[in-house]
């Protein structure tokens, strides 16, 4: 007998050799019925696994994201089964599971057309009507690369193997896939399926190797779920900020210009300086110190940093190092700068901690396929700071970053809406990271007390820190449920020693300060995209780069209007007037597309009394208001930065 | 007979055939006394220039810049004399008259020592007192190259000499050196004489020619006013950003970063951004609009715009044609970028004017021997912008930009250093210029019409227009004597074409727009460092980075200290508290040695009454003053940028 401990903490005996899906079943058969994998030990199943010892063991529904991934992988060989029934001469890729969905690259000579989707759909439903049996199986190299021996990028995926991996198949009625799984049981349960489209992507993600053709798909257990989540999907897409940043004139992008170099424009452009202003001022409240410093340098910099080791692939270099005296490096961190700030004084422990921050510039050079909007970008802007601290002051500045980042993230309202990642280094990756497994092993520990003192709630990722430290990142997922970074918290503890930094302690010895990394708001480009799409174009007042929009009902109120835009901007209100001779409900139409927080119609009743006659998003019409009174308020809500 | 206008108007007769010399004792006795040269039909020459027509003339004495150049001309001569006595083996390149002073360059083995230079000082006063004779004579090129076979550089600037060019030499006892003049016409009046110090420079300022050693003197006609100048000089050395800047803490620089690359610490960065914030808000309130445009594009950008092949030289290039598939740039100006802003979307007559601004950095390839502290830098920030108009606009436009640079030069206490200048193209190098005579024409027309109706007082200047059009620029000198540009104003007839730019008119029909391009507070960097020489450090309280010092009289008052420290943050306030447990008349000393605008000081009485004891900068001891009145005088005087 073995002891299988549940979930919920239970613990239940079963014979030694039992299947997960007996075991689900031993639960209860519901639990059976809608199980999709297992997670042993921490590590996700197949149900058709085999325990043979004490585990602790969850079974995992279509609810959990492991028993998504698991149902949606399942659906995604189903997928290139129906390519390769319809289009036999398409060779396999990969086909994982994603969020919200699964894809599967395919190496085919013309691209697939939406009526190619149509037909793949028609036929991964008659597959699934077919059900037929999926079975696994495992095989040695050799053979393993006789059976996939016309497909060559499973060559090359076995061949990448480790010597010691097990290298296993999954078959769906008679197509055959290398995959480590896991997979569903039968394919009974997928009632809903999707192929969304279809979009070219690099073998491997890299820019050198062949362009294959991707197939973006979903799946659900029921049709109103995929239903739900198409609508989702088309209101995503509204909310796109690339495509809704566009419409309201926050952003361009031009052919000439390049890739991943967007250009604000006016509205796009007050957002970014409200926002500056805002963490500056608050920075500044909370003892940071500003620095502006040059967004180049010589690579000597570099090289003392560690970048030019570890990071000089994402930098854009000036110049060439066998031909040039002198190579200059676009930056693509400010920390060597804030350094050399620092090093530009002599330092003592009463000066410590110091905190330096800047609303800094950085480039890096992102690969073409990588490059979306405003989220990821070849030049962005950081409010990027670093602490100079002792030892003992690391925890008490780590937990006062947090709480400056827990107030940046209630103030715009994104508070629930992201998630924390605490990033490791991977001690097999020397190269990318300063090689010193103590300090690491050190650094992350002290990080994790912190975190744990903080209570939160993160998930660990091994192969994410800084190469020179760990880090805290908070997470956010945009409108298509990718995640990206937006803050970042690191703890450093090697460039402060690399670029000779230093302070004398009481005893008057010289010692090595610890440097805590951070940013503030992250970098504004991606936050103004992440508003728009939390927002819809619907920012909060203080944000709104048009606050105020003024209607005046002819031209005759003209001057009035004047008047009031005045008396607004005259209080660093933004305002906008439309002068035009057009009809009054026509302009209240176009300035509510245009999302304005307040909409004033000026006439002559609101001439005569020195009053404004208010529409607000938030209230709708609010009737005749003093002009006196409307100003005061509306300074104060943008003050209060109210939601 | 013939007619000498005079420079009040004034007409004398004269017979033909007489020298400039003889007409100034004409004039007076005095006059041809201290007379130094003449200038003729606007064209400066020897008081031993024969007229034999009609013409305009001014005689020229020392008080005059024109006189004090011949003056340190022939000054320059005689050093070179010097030289060429103490060190035959030195060869001559060229000595002109700078401001003031003069400069002459040798090709010499071991650069010249202090000690060498007292002793020329000496050799200097021994030939002055010989009193040689100074004759001028000319000669064909033939000859010419003959008389100067031994001086390599002389040749090459014969050899420069254009077909028809007079080749004049001047005669100082038995010393020939080759120069067009003017000189004066004897040693007798250099009464004071002084070699400042010596520097490397370029032959023809070019790095890839030999570095030559460069004597920098100045002389004058009384020893009273070169002891004066020396005075100046030493007190323009203790304003000279480039050490102040530093001493102050507002930036520094690093051999890693690289020159011409300054780090401007928190002191520095926190003028910079009240600078900035002021700027921003300013233009909006006169109805710009702001861009954030990214500081790289591809090179197709700059091809169209024409900054390719007129400004390539003065551009950091990322990538090579010959090998990469995309070549980019760092910008050098922001122009086509918002440009492109404006050509994201269709634009009606109605529209315009659009006054487009952005805190702009750019990056220009300066030689290493151009750098200088703030002033001549590789990467700097612009208040720059662009207002896109109708030709009928140009002339309203314009004068707009002059009353805000005016507004802002007063506001910074500079409007009475700086002088104007029109820039105008050169038709014979058409490398450097959009080759347009007609447009050219037409355009420096425009401006020249609408300085006048302005009554700007400027000077002409050919060959220093942008590009694309003609500006107007506005210089300031260092405390050196170099002028550089601090704002500028250009009419842009070209690039709006280039770039695709275009309206619809009243009549429907499309049309291509007018730019003008201007700064309102030119580069921040080198603001600043005017800034720093302006006031030695002591800025006016609104500008200045520290606002208030607060000193605790002991640690018993930290808390009030701190109270009073709050009081101030939370409006906005600078502020630094000195904790240390120094004396109190220690501190003191220390705040203003850091030019503390205002110094508060705290003790038991302040505590109780919540007062502070206040030492301005303006006023000296100013007594108790109660906290609250002191933060309303304080927010006051910076919210009205109070000098």
């Amino acid at each position: 007998m073995i002891k299988i401990t549940l979930k919920d903490g239970s613990v239940k005996e079963f014979e030694a050799g039992i299947s997960v899906l007996d075991i689900a079943k031993g639960i209860s058969e519901g639990l059976a019925r809608n199980a999709c994998c297992g997670i042993v030990n921490g590590k996700v199943c197949d149900l058709r696994t085999i325990i043979s010892e004490d585990v602790e063991l969850s079974i995992c529904t279509f609810d959990s994201q492991e028993g998504k991934d698991a149902f949606r992988h399942t659906t995604s060989h189903i997928l290139a089964y129906a390519v390769k029934r319809l289009f036999p001469e398409a060779k396999l890729a990969i086909g994982p599971s994603i969020a919200n969905g699964f894809y599967y690259d395919f190496d085919k000579e013309v691209a697939f057309t939406s009526t190619d989707l149509e037909k793949l759909e028609d036929e991964m439903r008659k597959i699934i009507k077919e059900n037929p049996q999926i079975e696994k199986f495992e095989l040695p190299r050799a053979e393993a690369l006789k059976l996939m021996e016309n497909e060559p990028y499973k060559v090359e995926l076995i061949n990448d193997l480790g010597e010691d991996e097990v290298i296993s198949f999954y078959k769906i009625g008679d197509f055959v896939d290398l995959c480590a799984g896991p997979h569903l049981l039968s394919v009974k349960s997928i009632k809903a399926i999707k192929l969304l489209r279809s979009a070219g992507a690099y073998w491997k993600g890299d820019e050198k190797n062949k362009m294959l053709s991707r197939i973006y798909g979903t799946a659900f257990t029921k049709k109103a779920d995929l239903d739900a989540h198409i609508e989702a999907l088309e209101e995503a897409k509204k909310r796109d900020h690339n495509k809704l940043g566009r419409e309201l004139g926050i952003f361009t992008t031009d052919e000439k210009v390049g890739q991943g170099l967007p250009l604000l424009m006016p509205k796009g452009a007050k957002i970014f300086q409200t926002l500056q202003r805002w963490i500056e001022d608050e920075e500044a409240k909370r003892g940071y110190v500003l620095t502006k410093t040059p967004f180049m340098a010589k690579n000597d910099l570099f090289k003392a940093s560690g970048h030019w080791d570890h990071y000089k692939d994402g930098m854009f270099v000036l110049g060439d190092e066998e031909k040039d005296a002198e190579v200059m490096a676009l930056r693509p961190m400010t920390c060597p700068f804030q350094f050399t700030v620092y090093n530009a004084e002599q330092h003592s422990y009463r000066d410590l901690p110091i905190r330096y921050n800047e609303t800094s510039t950085l480039f890096r050079k992102e690969s073409s396929g990588e490059m979306h909007g405003l989220i990821r970008v070849r030049q962005f802007t950081l409010a990027e700071g670093h602490i100079v601290c002792t030892p003992e002051q690391i925890e008490d500045e780590f937990k006062g970053v947090i709480d400056l980042i827990d107030y940046v993230m209630s103030t715009l309202g994104i508070d629930k809406d992201i998630s924390y990642r605490f990033s490791k280094w991977d001690p097999n990756n020397t190269e990318k990271y300063i090689n010193d497994p103590e300090a690491w092993e050190s650094t992350q520990n002290t990080m994790r007390t912190i975190l744990d003192h903080l209570n939160i709630n993160y998930v660990e990722a091994e192969g994410e820190a800084a190469f020179y430290g760990p880090k805290l990142d908070i997470q956010f997922r945009n409108v298509h449920g990718k995640e990206d970074t937006l803050f970042t918290v690191q703890i450093d503890f090697a460039l402060a020693g690399r670029l000779g930094m230093s302070y004398i302690d009481k005893n008057g010895e010289k010692k090595i300060p610890f440097v805590i990394h951070r940013s503030s708001i992250g970098c504004y480009e991606r936050t103004i995209a992440m508003l728009i799409e939390k927002y819809a174009g619907a920012f909060p007042l203080w944000i709104s780069p048009l606050q105020v929009k003024i209607l005046p009902i002819s031209d005759k109120y003209n001057d009035y209007a004047e008047k009031v835009s005045k008396a607004l901007k005259n209080k660093g209100v933004s305002v906008e007037t439309d002068y035009r001779a057009e009809k009054i409900g026509y302009k209240i139409r176009e300035a509510r597309l245009e999302r304005a927080p307040y909409i004033v119609v000026v006439g002559e009743k609101e001439a005569e009394n020195n009053e404004v006659s208010v529409r607000s998003r938030k209230n709708g019409e609010e009737g005749a208001i003093a002009l006196d009174t409307f100003v005061d308020r509306i300074v104060k809500e943008i003050e209060n930065k109210e939601k």
